[in-house]
């Protein structure tokens, strides 16, 4: 038995039914797993304070026992995500560019997918102009069809390279295999993890342990509790340079592609010390209602908006039909820095 | 046959291998219907353009009959809600308050239930104070469980109406029973059908020959373009003093109450004319969250937002976990018209 | 405070860093609401028994106070519902037609919608020599859009009535609103609440005073434990001849029209005493894979099985993408039943 | 222009109001992208048909071109994994155990994790003592959180092949990194891709690779026909044999972990030649309910089942709150087999 002041790490209340015999294999249980327990009553219920080492706590299936309702954690399971780690938020730096905090709201542009080099470097000098603060593009492309174009692979990674030194707009691209994250780390200034890849243990491991700064988005079938899970794989293997980009989950609703989950961005930043990131544009998928959605995620605090421009969305070889224009990109500017302004933030 | 400048209301298009057999009786049968077809031939697709009234071809079952790939209804389900039915965005006037088009943002705010007279006009003089243009309470209460309080019906409603006279806040409440309208509408400025009654049929028509302006409130099960088609029910009847209001979906997401789908005010806002007010307060469910996407819902487009203030929260009788304390509120309202007026509004 | 032996209605458990002063408010509180309160400690927080009437404990919101981090209910929110309440299944006669227990599983068909007089006749027949026990036939039709057919009403009732005097089936028909149910208590044998009305709490009380049985179905937005909460509205004005009626939720998945949730048939048969019936057609919506989720739903356990049925599908005023032909249904039967056998039951 | 005997690949219909001029810029766009285009007019409508080589067409984004209401593709996005490739139900065959067609329906049983030597030599003998046909356990483990158990990896899969080597039951396990597959398909009969891995697009192209068959579970979050998508990556490296398996999706429905599709059964089968395989452990997660869902499972028509079975899973490792015990497995095998002879299948 344990006294009152033991640091509990898991709380079990019993069935209102509970028979002795069953409170004392609970017990006994707990025992067994090298953990402490103090028993006390709450009327027709039971309740067992458990004390001992938090991992082991956890990984015992105490809710599977006869008798038992429920298992309170005592302890969040995340740790290092978590907001009281730190206490202050963390801003991530890329190549210069200061993302989360007090930090301007950042702009991240670019196609969907390199095409070529001319496209590149086109796209990312009138980025620069409008004011983007970053380039994206993808060289890997996650597709649900293996007959779509699967991207450029080194060579679209060679134009990215191209486009940020002729610009300065730092670059960021998707890696989706633990294999490729050599060559994309030679070019790229932030790495992404793709929202089909947010449960790849894997290859978030394997980005944990890269010295570039990564961009993990939201699995669209993910709760904010996983989310931030996934976060905890990468900020354990010691990266702790990492953005958290809300990009819409998947609902009944079908005339959007996605359901942007804006109430994300407020919850992951009192629950997490990180940058949240919004991307309307694979959320919403319809190129007439992106600026409106990209003006609300400021509004919500987003520290950075991922969007896609395309200079002729007609010919992109992916999702062309929710790629800006360069022109509304420009114009859209001034009005997210509007907001930006009014809710106290640069941009 | 009919020439090719009949106007289509309907095109089906058969599957590949349709057989001349399948393709005759697809056309006998648009036939049987009064309607005419015409057929073209697409490769391995025949095309068949339906003319005729609208309403006959609709409810037929064409895409049931063999061979049959896809029916592509030649107009939009919906035609009096339709921003085409107007060209301009409509303005709801509630004793003098304007909601829509380029009006103010109006702020609408209230404790979830009526819970006393005492409660009510205290509550509606703070309001009045920090910048609220409508008061809202619930006499009539939908309430999950038969348990849970279920309102003090006409007595509420007389305590709102108080409320009003004292402080010329014109009232919003719910109602639940066509039988309750003629009581409701003795006391209230503006009825309001909740989300559990958005699919409520024969509420929907009699609120619709209602004189009084109605707030329709999305169901948390209902598509974007199911609500458009219930808002069309009233107005059907002739009601088009018709406000739209989201006010979260259901999803996998367990963290918060629902989730609020803020894409859906630049949608609506396109599709339809009607004004169109967010309610994040049942959306979110947690009231730490509440302001940042009522901030955000101004960004988005709101023309009002919905918010529960109440005095004392631990101590309301429904909802105390979600609504804002009115100093809260207070200082939100500044937050609000900052938003407002860097997306060109007034609040 | 209370002895550890009063019967708890709710146990508090406060946050880790509660401090002392949030604690003692939490028990003023619950002093306030007339209950009783005792507290324990549990290493890094407190464990607050509540004692005294349930009601008034579930109405008050306790979460919301500052230093509470769950609040668990010591009963379940429904009771006469309940599995407990009755300790065995319940059944329901219908005109002699007995559903759930041990009962024979029952086939409940006919088309969607009432058309004619001459339909319902044929199909009445027709149904009765395969092995339907009960008609059904939508008089009054909850129709997403106005424009929509909205049923022949009385007119259907009557050709209903007919059909049943003729072949001694007992009918089933939708009653949407509560001023239509003394003319349907007129015709019908049962009454069914339609999956858009689970919420519509006015029309649950009023079906709970007729002297009809009545089927419910799930809305297709709402959890199990708020299908039995609805339930719960219905049993306790009275009505106990209740039969829950699975049809399929909402979900992302768009190939067919909703998901059939088959798991929900065990876990109402393990919560509450009232027979499950589950309705395939409307919640596959696709007329080939229907006959495959029958029979997967007699497998699963239900009382009955709902089915449209239609004589020319393709003719059909609503719905007829998802009406079996009578053959097909014809040739369905042997198969439920040697599943139903398979099962333990009769059919 | 192309004679209306080419075959169509797209078809491109346009808005009521589409101007010339836009028509125009859509078939020169089709030019530009090497493929033919033939207009025809539908009343308000103009359609074009467009002929070439179908990857080309499928790249092209022609629904962004202004005056395009609807682009219909001309074909399946799968090719391989379709019914018609082969017109027959495929069989896999794993060391002599057929699965599919009209092979007896298979039990996959076994616990979530390899956990000892012991364990594995245990429950192999008991299970296939009970009927199992093949053994699953988990040697490396995709956990939510990087603190739980990872699983023993290579040490994990000697003892699974140790228990294959003693009982001669083939055995399932789960790969999660292209770079583990060498090692795992030294061991393994069949290699498993769990439901978070659905959409990780380098390992479906591994393992389409490898000279093992392989069980695809279908990602929580994605459609049945991203499900089928992902099935033609691994179909379009050579490797044919491939199981389907529906595992449960993610809704809003809290009590069940996941809501189980059935529906999926029938329409995976039908659309596919893959045997289609359930797991109702992880979909429902409720050990009471699992032994109902898995004899649906058979009726819904599944060619094999999968269910977690430990025999103390209050002492699990993972998922301890699922499992069956093995006698609770002995006496589920004669009612899943009555079910499997009621639908004309041996088990």
């Amino acid at each position: 038995m344990v006294g009152c002041c033991s640091p509990r790490v898991m709380i079990i209340i019993t069935e209102p039914g509970a028979t002795p015999e069953q409170i004392e294999n609970i017990v006994a249980r707990v025992h067994e797993f090298g953990l402490e327990a103090e028993v006390s009553r709450e009327g027709a219920r039971v309740v067992v304070g458990v004390a001992g080492a938090e991992r082991m706590a956890r990984e015992k299936p105490l809710a599977a026992m006869p008798g038992v309702e429920a298992v309170v954690a005592a302890t969040k399971p995340y740790k290092l995500a978590a907001r009281e780690a730190r206490g202050e938020s963390s801003t991530v730096d890329i190549c210069g560019l200061s993302i989360g905090g007090d930090s301007a709201v950042a702009l991240i542009c670019g196609p969907c997918s390199v095409e070529s080099r001319e496209q590149m470097l086109s796209i990312a000098r009138t980025l620069k102009d409008s004011g983007a603060r970053m380039l994206r593009g993808g060289a890997f492309k996650p597709r649900t069809s293996p007959y779509s174009f699967q991207g450029l692979r080194e060579e679209g990674l060679r134009f990215l390279a191209e486009a940020r030194n002729e610009t300065g707009l730092p670059v960021i691209t998707e890696v989706m295999d633990p294999r490729d994250l050599p060559i994309v780390e030679r070019y790229a200034d932030c790495l992404q993890i793709g929202s089909r890849n947010m449960h790849n243990f894997s290859l978030l491991r394997e980005v944990g342990r890269s010295h570039l700064p990564v961009l993990l988005k939201r699995g669209f079938g993910a709760t904010i509790n996983e989310f931030i899970l996934s976060a905890e794989y990468i900020l354990k293997e010691g990266n702790t340079n990492l953005l958290l980009c809300e990009r819409g989950i998947r609902t009944f609703e079908t005339l959007t592609r996605y359901t942007l989950d804006l109430s994300a961005v407020p919850i992951l930043k009192a629950k997490t010390h990180l940058p949240v990131v919004v991307d309307p544009t694979h959320a919403v998928g319809l190129r007439d209602f992106i600026p409106q959605m990209a003006i609300a995620s400021v509004a919500a605090g987003a520290d950075a908006i991922m969007l896609e421009v395309h200079e002729s969305p007609a010919c992109a070889k992916s999702d062309g039909d929710q790629a800006l224009l360069p022109e509304v990109f420009a114009r859209l500017v001034p009005r997210l820095r509007a907001v930006a302004n009014a809710v106290g933030r640069d941009l």
